[in-house]
């Protein structure tokens, strides 16, 4: 069962205020209440409440945040959202496959990412997810509603909960490996062994700044997918220090 | 696979423009475009037009009705959506069991109507459907904005169709969900990975091989739980091999 107060709904650089109480009211409706606001256009603002309704203690209590990295701070499953193909694959699912995934996770906290009205999210704030989440949609026609994103996610994650109605219709859950005495890596902890990995790298000349290629994006690519332990990201650093020091001594000799 | 030409969304006596609008959008983000529109308060309406936005085409063609007879003309098999509990108990299905029902009829005109913003269906209106469709949603707090409602419908309703990606369309699992364009490493590869990782990792003195401790056997967790790509093995390698170049380089010095 999904512990629906685990779960952060987090809206990119929306444009619309109305889009921010329409979002409110949606996740309220499925029963959650973690609203996340990265760097809102207009905040607060009467349309947001307007559209907002009953579900003004969710904007209320929502957190505005200067950017991503404090968004997703205590963070350990990152999913973003995203209609857009994009060159090179993530790991994709629909949001009910989402949910089956988190519905078999051990305990976390999860983000779900949304970007902007027009644009979406960046490559670099999709770098950031371990996975894509794409809603299936009209091929001629998939511009969703931020807001209408928002209530699709919350629905699929709501079903999945304790609080909903039971319906024998459901799929079966997505196997995933469970590592159940190991904690996830903060999500901060890994953007941090990301810029110390993308330094270590031109450290030891294997990276070029001015022609980086999609090195990093791999990586990090990588990565993701694996879901890293706390520990790991510890050891993958540990490594990162050793080459360097090898680096340093090289360059001083 | 459900025809979605024959689903019309009835809309019957909005009072908001702008959810007129919204709806129209959400169809046809999902593949529907048969609007009926019963008495609405205010239509056309450029609210009705801005909501709607690259959904104009379905706005234009919906079909203005003066009563619920008219909308439901041809109709063979009516729903109805209700988030109010009823006194006189009504066969009641959530939007994925509406789906399946209807992904099994034989071909047939469908409609799905939805009542006004605050007072829902009247009792003599719910009576015209052979199903209540009721949306899971928060106890306390199950009022959905009317887009937001016919956005979850037609998503069921989409998913069970022939155009749009369905789960199916997807990998079976997360470790699946993947990049089905890329290779998976020759097991052969990755064996030789893990030996040149423990030879880099010895040189560049962090690894120590008289107490190893655990430190292989945790990296070999991590790597084979992500299974490689053969382009990252390659990756990977370049790495060890940059890192290998700098110790020597600090040795030699």
């Amino acid at each position: 069962m999904i512990d629906l107060e685990t779960v952060r709904i987090v809206l990119v650089e929306p444009s619309h205020p109305g889009n921010i109480g329409a979002s409110a009211r949606a996740m309220k409706t499925m029963g959650l209440s973690q609203l996340y606001l990265v760097s809102p256009r207009f905040y607060p603002h009467a349309e947001a409440s307007a559209r907002a309704s009953g579900a003004d203690d969710v904007l209320a209590k929502a957190v505005l945040c200067r950017d991503l990295d404090e968004a997703l701070s205590g963070v350990t499953l990152v999913l973003g959202t995203s209609a857009r193909a994009r060159n090179l694959e993530w790991p994709t699912m629909t949001p009910r496959q989402a949910a089956g995934a988190i519905d078999s996770e051990p305990q976390s906290q999860i983000a779900f990412i949304f970007g902007r009205e027009r644009s979406g999210l960046t490559n670099a704030e999709l770098e950031r997810c371990h996975y894509r989440v794409h809603i299936p949609s009209n091929p001629e026609y998939s511009s969703l509603n931020l807001a209408a994103a928002v209530q699709l996610i919350c629905y699929e994650l709501s079903i999945r909960s304790s609080h909903a109605l039971s319906d024998t219709d459901y799929p079966e859950s997505i196997d995933h490996a469970r590592h159940e005495h190991e904690a996830y890596a903060d999500q901060v902890d890994v953007e941090r062994f990301f810029v110390h990995l993308e330094q270590a790298l031109e450290d030891i000349d294997f990276l070029n700044p001015d022609n980086p290629r999609q090195l990093m994006r791999r990586l990090k690519r990588l990565f993701n997918r694996t879901r890293l332990f706390h520990t790991e990201v510890n050891l993958l650093r540990g490594i990162l220090t050793a080459a360097q020091r090898q680096a340093r001594l090289a360059r001083d000799r």
